[in-house]
């Protein structure tokens, strides 16, 4: 079946690397879901706003690589393989994303029309949106249910630090971005789980990039410099 | 974007009309899902049974009709209109369905390969599947979320009584046949809201044709008969 984009996300995530792994654990991000031209019209959205939470569908659309039947997950340490439908993998059959955010505000936007303010998205910016649902919890909350491998993972937290040279950038952020950005440090942002104390891994964040290392459960945020 | 068929559901439910609106409110239904042959390996499915709870992604297939901007829900007596964006209808600009089951087992077919048995699925037999994921609970429920115009008509439940008619084919269905038959039931299957307490209502539930009418808070089963 073919899908149209009805949408695009503009989210502060420049690329792949520090996008935090799910929807909902970096709270503090913002993100906009500006809508194609022909969805510019406030009746598509009529009654969205007593809805506290969204389901978006978008493409994994920087997701290239080859796809197979299992995948490595990060979160295991990227040496044990499981299969495709019982991870959250971007390398699927079909590269569709899956995501829980929370609808903030439906802004009107004078040229943009009506564009979805959402938080706690862990989308790249402009990603293709294929779907926008509301969260039903009657329905799509199971507190109960029990998720597999990622219980044992779920909980890996780091401690953030900031270096002297980092301090005086971080305290020039606005506070929703400093809080953004300890959300996502926190979360771990490397690619897989690699243990050199010595490494520094660099990631963009808004205007910056933005490098730290990771020894043992702490991280070291090392700088910030506007690009 | 192009989508695959990765794999069909095959429920009980052969019809439209009888399906309960969301997945999960019907716990006693079960449904499985075949793969197509390239993903007929257990490879693809290597720590599925770890996860209780499972989304499945699939097309609308059989919702033909034109596609608006605004839909009435049914829950709302289908009178009033909503956006798209705020009701989970099948006619969407994109004819996606998203849908969380419980996973009993993966039963491994001699010649079907490995089959998902879900339960709690709200899908028409022969859907088509594009997506196949696990349920984190410690992302996808949110227990706090507010359901918007859905929270006033979630608890609409209808009581089932059985005509003396009915009363000798219902007691010849298996035990958990009957459940299902009665969890449907109870969840209102008509179309939409209609008072007409005379009105006699068809509707398809496994290899029977099931009749019944709706007096207020009271729905009454007045036959099976196998077709």
């Amino acid at each position: 079946m073919e899908l149209k984009r009805i949408g695009t996300v503009l989210s502060p995530f420049q690329d792949k690397f520090g996008i935090p792994r799910q929807s909902g654990l970096v709270k503090e991000v913002q993100a906009e879901i500006v809508m194609e031209p022909e969805y510019r019209n406030p009746d598509a959205f009529r009654g969205i706003e007593g809805f506290s939470h969204l389901w978006i569908l978008w493409e994994f659309h920087k997701a290239e690589g080859k796809k197979a039947l299992t995948v490595r997950p990060p979160r295991l340490g990227g040496n044990t393989r499981m299969g495709v439908f019982a991870t959250r993998s971007p390398f699927r059959p079909n590269s569709i994303g899956l995501s829980v955010v929370k609808l903030e505000a439906l802004r009107m936007d004078e040229k943009l029309g009506p564009v979805l303010v959402v938080s706690g998205a862990d989308i790249l910016s402009g990603t293709p949106v294929y779907d926008i649902k509301p969260y039903l919890p009657y329905v799509d909350s199971v507190p109960e249910a029990v998720g597999g491998f990622t219980e044992e993972t779920k909980e890996h937290r780091l401690e953030v630090e900031l270096s002297t040279e980092a301090v005086t950038a971080f305290d020039h952020l606005p506070e929703e971005q400093q809080e953004a950005l300890l959300g996502i440090l926190r979360e771990d942002p490397r690619p897989a789980y690699q243990d050199d104390p010595e490494r520094v891994y660099g990631m963009h964040f808004f205007l910056y990039e933005v490098h730290f290392r990771v020894e043992g459960q702490k991280l070291i945020l090392l700088n910030l410099e506007k690009k």
